[in-house]
Formats: structure tokens, C-alpha cells, sequence
């Protein structure tokens, strides 16, 4: 799928702290996180460059669409991917209007994308 | 979206027990766990009904599958809800040949939800 991202050419643990930051801004909390290079490495032995999966949450976007359909819960949290690449780390969105492919819930998924669209538009321009 | 999915006579806490034990036996950790229902109050106000999502990660498959196309992590982990509802306790797990809706990661997709649906048919035998 694609994804709303940008690249910067901080290190990964300083993009991370800004998409944080930038998240909470338009009031997303990161719920969980995945060191998806830590756990290949852990289990499978496998070496890969910086590769992070946070679970952010606008509680009362979520709210409001598991009130209108609850299986919205099978896609919650939104991923937001920080990776190391060769062109520098990528900070990627997963799209919600990809995810929620969904009439009755387009325009939260719209008012999501467009808060996560700013949130990275800071991280670029803070890098 | 629709999910693999099961409905429970137990309470919750043991649903969610249940769960977990089937999901390792077909190698998938647990490496995120959102209790919705708590987050909610805490950040709304809000009581509702359990609603927890555990994300489930099998090692080899995502390994495999980040191999082949990178923004596959936008889509990790797999989402298994568990829910009191009215007629039960279900447990739903987000189906991977939904998800990855690839001809190029469908082997995998195939994988994962075979591995999912035996879980949770443990899960109900066992309820």
C-alpha cells in the first residue's frame, strides 16, 4: 500500500522524537511500538537497518468510528513506519482513506490523513 | 472489514488467555496489546463494553513478506480484537488475504489466515 511520508536526513531515533512530537500536536498518542530490526534480530537472526512501527490514535477519531462500525478495530492503530533507507529515514503514514475504504467513514478518514499530512509536513521541515 | 473470527462463552480475560496460548502455538507473538476500552475512559470519559486488540507477528512470515515489498510494515501487525458483545465474548483476527491484497504476497496472506483460523478454532473448541 502506499502511505503518507516524508524522508529526512536526521538519524532515525531523531525522526522519531520529532514525529512524535508532531503527532501529539494534531492529537495522536502512540500507543504501541514495534523495533521490528530489534525482534528480526531477536528471533529470526537476521540483520536490517532501523526499522520502527509506532501505533498512533486520535482517541475521539477512533471513538467515533467504532461507534459507527466496530469492526474499524481491526485496522486500529494507524502505523506510522520510521525506516532506515539509503535515501536518508522515511517517516510513513499508513493512508485511512486507504484503510477505511468506506463511505460511512470517509470524512474521519479524511480529518485523519489531513492531521497526519501536517504532522510529517513538521517533521520535514524540522529536519 | 471482515475478519476470522470466533464467539466465546467465557469472560474476556479468558478469552484473551486462550488466544494468546493458540496464537504461539502457531508462532505468532503478541508484541502490542491496546485495552480500547480503558484507553477510552482514560482519555474520554468514555465506558464501554471490553475491547482489547492484541497485534500478533509471526517472525518468519513478516520477515518474508517486508522482503518482498517494504511497506508491508505499514500493515503489521495483525489485529486480534477481542470484544464482549451481547452474545458473547468474539475474538476476530484482521484476515491477511484482506489486508494484503497482493497476487505477489499471497502465498504469505494464505499462511497467516490458515495459521489464524486454527488458532481460533482452539480458542472455541476449548471454550
Amino acid at each position: 500500500m502506499q502511505g503518507i511520508t516524508v524522508t529526512v536526513t536526521t538519524s532515525p531515533e531523531a525522526a522519531e522524537k520529532a514525529t512524535r512530537e508532531a503527532l501529539a500536536d494534531e492529537g495522536f498518542g502512540i500507543l504501541t511500538e514495534i523495533d521490528v530490526a530489534a525482534t528480526l534480530a531477536d528471533k529470526l537472526g537476521v540483520q536490517r537497518p532501523a526499522l520502527k512501527i509506532l501505533g498512533a490514535c486520535n482517541p475521539q477519531l477512533a471513538h467515533t468510528a467504532i461507534e459507527r462500525d466496530p469492526t474499524v478495530s481491526l485496522l486500529l492503530p494507524c502505523n506510522v513506519v520510521v525506516e532506515q533507507t539509503d535515501e536518508g529515514v522515511t517517516v510513513t503514514a499508513a493512508d485511512p482513506r486507504q484503510l477505511l475504504d468506506d463511505p460511512f467513514l470517509a470524512d474521519l478518514a479524511e480529518d485523519a490523513a489531513t492531521r497526519l499530512r501536517r504532522a510529517l509536513d513538521v517533521v520535514a521541515a524540522g529536519s
